[in-house]
């Protein structure tokens, strides 16, 4: 079967690889018929460093079930299924909680930390097929799998970053980026209410997109000036919640910039730093909170579904081009080069 | 009037001051009937650098109203009187969600910022009297006061611990640090009914008096061994809550390997850091919360005052000896020594 490999920044190559089987009775095989390039694939994209044993890419995908192990109970040959970004039991304690990525089973963890399995692929085995599948009540050609593929990661993300940055009502919330998780927060700030949704990022095309998607107010400059923007927009206090969906360090002092009094700072870029400031002058002086991490967006994906089918919001806009396999490292460079936001795949 | 002064490390004098008097409209003057030394106090104790400018000390007392400026309304003279550590005027947007410690009028602050007034001392200047003062419904002899003397700050700040870190009945709390403000976050936890409290510190006198308060299990280990313990008694996975009561950067270490995933650590304890870990492999991969800050004590008075007035608590019970003015500088070099918990000044 053909499959995306990584061996290096900048080199991303569609080859033939052994097809994926079902292995263990907890196993299902998935033909993969929607799948997509995500903003966290391009860390790796922009420097990986060489190698001669490359990485499996794509961890979002929708497809049909063709086999499963003996021991599948949820889904069957021919379901069509969605996957998070996590494999999940379903059972531990932390599955029971809500928090699938951080499953205590032994075969749990990231598609991006399988070795011979990845997304932007013909097919996929997923272990723990039961806790980690969520069937759709659609056929594999509907209008709304762009939408549905996004449960597997950049609306649940946004939703996540939302849900536990305590949007409200009541909230005025700030998303720092414009990438798909930074929109799909603005998305899931809006679902929930927020009375406000700055949205900071300078690609107009983005941030267009971000004011249907429910932004009220746009902000494009960075630094000390798009701090002082965000602090007029919001009486001189702040935003309750700052949702900073990039992930760098300039984006985290941005949100220490941001942040109201008492305001919860949401993460769900994957921090590209390690130590930050926390101290007395950025978090602990006026009760900052600090949240955010992996999206366990196997917990959302029965919330937030309905809202797609029934046309109520449309995610899947977030993706504004499409190709096959063979175009897959053409999509890496467009969106490495921000000339595409999200590229959908169709193997 | 006699006050407390700290001429730099290691040097604490009661001196001569100029009278406090009323000064603003929103002024009350207060005679101080109890006051006491802050773990808090010890930081500068420790450290301050040699000054001919020497800082006023004290941020918890109880008193009597002596004089109020014409526009203070809910206290009179002659009331007995807590005070917060932190100056707020109750009406700002700050103030009416109860972060009192961020109120935004311009002579809001903490007393351990005022130049000229100090709670170690005979008598003090109150601004923004009807916004931070709360009455006693008792005399300043009633066996009582030393209970009541915490709302100023320990109780209020254990309990704030608590509350921002989501203890419920559910919750297995670790509290780091057995110093007063850990022995009352062990309380606070007890009182908002946390099914285990583990508390880690290493002065028996001071852990024995934590299982009063309602601690389940002490571990007196540090680092490493530590956390292996705590994670022991936790089922393996660490605890829901962390309350770190320390502030140093080993405390945050502690609170990092003894958190649970999904779980909340709460610092209470000033960060005597300002860069710490909060990546993907401290925070970000497990959803690790982090909250805390200066405790909005003002907000808590009301709640927490009848269980101190029915005897159903005693957080007074944190003084373990008191002295009059004269013995304030004993008072901090003992407390230094770690042989006394929390002295209490009766000027």
């Amino acid at each position: 079967m053909r499959a995306t490999l990584l061996y290096g920044a900048g080199d991303v190559r569609v080859e033939d690889v052994p097809d994926s089987v079902v292995k263990l009775p907890t196993d299902a095989l998935v033909r993969i018929t929607a799948s997509c390039i995500c903003g966290s694939d391009l860390w790796p994209y922009d420097s990986a460093a060489p190698t001669d044993r490359p990485a499996r890419m794509g961890h979002e995908f929708i497809g049909i079930v063709e086999d499963t192990g003996p021991e599948v109970t949820t889904v069957a040959r021919g379901d069509l299924v969605v996957s998070p970004f996590a494999i999940s039991d379903g059972t531990c304690e932390f599955c029971r909680e809500g928090l699938q990525t951080s499953c205590a089973h032994p075969q749990a963890g990231f598609w991006d930390e399988q070795p011979l399995e990845g997304a932007q692929a013909e097919a996929i085995r997923v272990p723990l097929a039961d806790g980690t599948l969520v069937k759709l009540p659609v056929g594999p050609d509907a209008a709304l799998i762009p939408s549905l593929l996004t449960l597997s990661d950049v609306f649940g993300t946004g939703h996540h970053a939302a849900v536990v940055g305590g949007v409200t009502p009541r909230t005025r919330v700030t998303v720092i980026g414009d990438g798909a998780v930074g929109l799909m927060a603005v998305l899931s700030a809006r679902r929930l209410g927020a009375e406000q949704i700055i949205l900071m990022g300078r690609h107009q095309d983005r941030t267009d997109l971000g004011r249907r998607f429910g932004a009220t107010d746009v902000v494009a400059a960075r630094g000390e000036e798009g701090i002082g923007e965000v602090r007029e927009l919001t009486g001189g206090h702040g935003a309750h919640v700052v949702i900073e969906a990039v992930g760098t360090m300039p984006a985290y002092r941005q949100a220490l910039g941001t942040i109201r009094p008492g305001g919860t700072i949401s993460r769900v870029g994957v921090p590209q730093y390690e130590d930050a400031p926390i101290g007395w002058d950025s978090l602990f002086r006026h009760n900052i909170r600090l949240a955010g991490g992996p999206a366990p967006v196997r917990a959302y994906a029965e919330e937030l579904m309905p809202d797609i089918l029934d046309g109520s919001i449309e995610p899947g806009k977030v993706f504004d081009a499409a190709t096959d396999l063979k175009g897959v490292p053409a999509g890496y460079r467009d969106m490495a080069d921000r000339t595409r936001l999200k590229v959908l795949i169709n193997p």
